[in-house]
């Protein structure tokens, strides 16, 4: 409590925790993390902390939506004095014999959806983090729970899990927080190389192109696909290579022939041990016309590797 | 009102209903159920109405574990004076169009454990049952939640469906309800003939062989089956035909070559249309000395065909 906020280091304390919160009538914001926060988690904070009295941020680095037997790097204390300094009252920090006993058994399945888009790329990833972000929503029992459109299938099917299992909240898609650039922030994007970062930011580009193109009134996907594709120019990349380019449907991630609104555009990059996601969520004839609502931060690009 | 309880037709009105009970403090059982309650319902509600000071039971029959086309036969109004009759508070009738909206995705996945036990039988039933019943309890959020081990593979999953997505309830499992011939009550076994009935009694009788068999000190499944597979005599059998006798591990419904405590013994038998489930669910030395804990009906068969 010295630092202006409340660690919990395991479940139970949370729970404990949680019901007296919502035991005082106070309405609790929630936000799911990996760790390794960054401005662009601080944004969507920023946003629960003016709505709600109470802003609870889990930080736990979920292993089954991780690539197996990697190590994912984050510094919890580091990520709770961020998350306090963007408004966070209330900090829950497990560890993974906490989260996945030996016993555990259940997943969620959520059909087609799961070997679509991201899927198509990681094909264990939405189970994994469906099932964990739904968990904690579960957990947390939130007045309002908060996540963003960097990751549209991930809010997508939150969103849609929220819904199917009739849980009480209130999701609220936030906006994808980005750099002046275009770049979405991401911890995989910090301290690079500044040659690496200007050519990953035609993956936003070509978003840029494909939306004007359908702006303008093309409808068919191939020919939007090419369009971006052209504008990045894969062949011609140094430091990434492309997984793909996809326009898809919202309810069901199928990638139709003749597009129309509401859509996501997707684009996925490699630079080998990693996969970068990039994508517009396209809700409205007004995200068609000036690109989706978007946080923007003050610099122009992530830090530089020296 | 007029009745002594309050029925919600829809999960709005529940939902704001549940909203006021927990705000007013009160402890809340709640039992859910497919409809066509009978007295081992009204038990099993009567053990909520000691033990909480609201007990809510839902009515529903659940399209996704029944037999695709089949129609489930109940009247909610029967079933909510019954549940009333036995303690319950408050009854949560909705309709399909409520439970499974067009848009509806998301269903468990327990792994194996679906494709073992019951799952042999009918490969849908564990997801659309397990996925259902704790959805009801995510919606209901009780202070406890009752199932009965007439069911036992439901009731370990969605125990363990419970704990995996941390749910704050405590499930009570609840003993089966049989009559005083052994037999478990069930709505599909009543109004039969009554030489059909004393058919099925030896299905409960080869339970108890078996049973008596272990606690014998007998430990090789394959023998411990076989005894029990003589005294059913299938072969014998004019009303049912027998679907299997399997004894399995309650952590992951595997059935091993020798046997130890905590088990399951499972036996399923069909009379065509319809399948019929009965078992032991032997979770310490002292349920193998005595048999499981029962609750026991003062009829000594269900009603018979006139």
């Amino acid at each position: 409590m010295t630092k202006g906020y409340t660690r919990w280091n395991s479940l139970s304390e949370a729970s404990a925790g949680l019901n007296a919160l919502r035991a005082s009538g106070k309405t609790i914001g929630s936000i799911h993390s990996l760790g390794a926060l960054h401005e662009g988690h601080g944004k969507v904070i920023q946003i629960a902390a003016k709505e709600n009295d109470c802003v609870v941020v889990s930080v736990y680095p979920n292993a089954a939506q991780l690539a197996p037997g990697s190590v994912y790097q984050y510094d919890a204390e580091a990520d709770c004095d961020l998350a306090h300094k963007f408004g966070a009252t209330h900090l829950i920090c497990p560890d993974t014999s906490e989260m996945y006993p030996s016993e555990y058994r259940t997943f969620f399945d959520q059909g087609d959806y799961y070997k679509r888009l991201d899927g198509t790329v990681v094909p264990y990833l939405f189970r994994g983090m469906i099932t964990m972000s739904t968990r904690w929503i579960i957990f947390t029992r939130p007045t309002r729970t908060y996540w963003g459109l960097k990751d549209i299938g991930q809010t997508i099917l939150v969103n849609r899990a929220v819904k199917d299992l009739l849980i009480d909240t209130e999701v609220r898609e936030v906006p994808c927080v980005r750099y002046k650039s275009g770049i979405a922030i991401s911890s995989r994007l910090m301290n690079q190389p500044e040659a690496k970062i200007l050519e990953f930011q035609r993956v936003y580009e070509a978003l840029e192109v494909g939306r004007k193109a359908i702006a303008g009134g093309l409808a068919n996907s191939e020919k939007i696909i090419q369009i971006m594709h052209d504008h990045l120019n894969p062949s011609a990349m140094k430091y990434f290579s492309l997984k793909y380019i996809k326009i898809a449907k919202p309810l069901d991630f199928e990638e139709p022939t003749e597009i129309d609104i509401p859509l996501i555009m997707h684009i996925v990059v490699s630079d080998g041990p990693k996969n970068y996601f990039e994508g517009h969520y396209l809700r409205s004839q007004t995200d068609l016309m000036n690109a989706p609502e978007t946080i923007w931060l003050d610099d122009y690009y992530p830090p530089f590797k020296e």
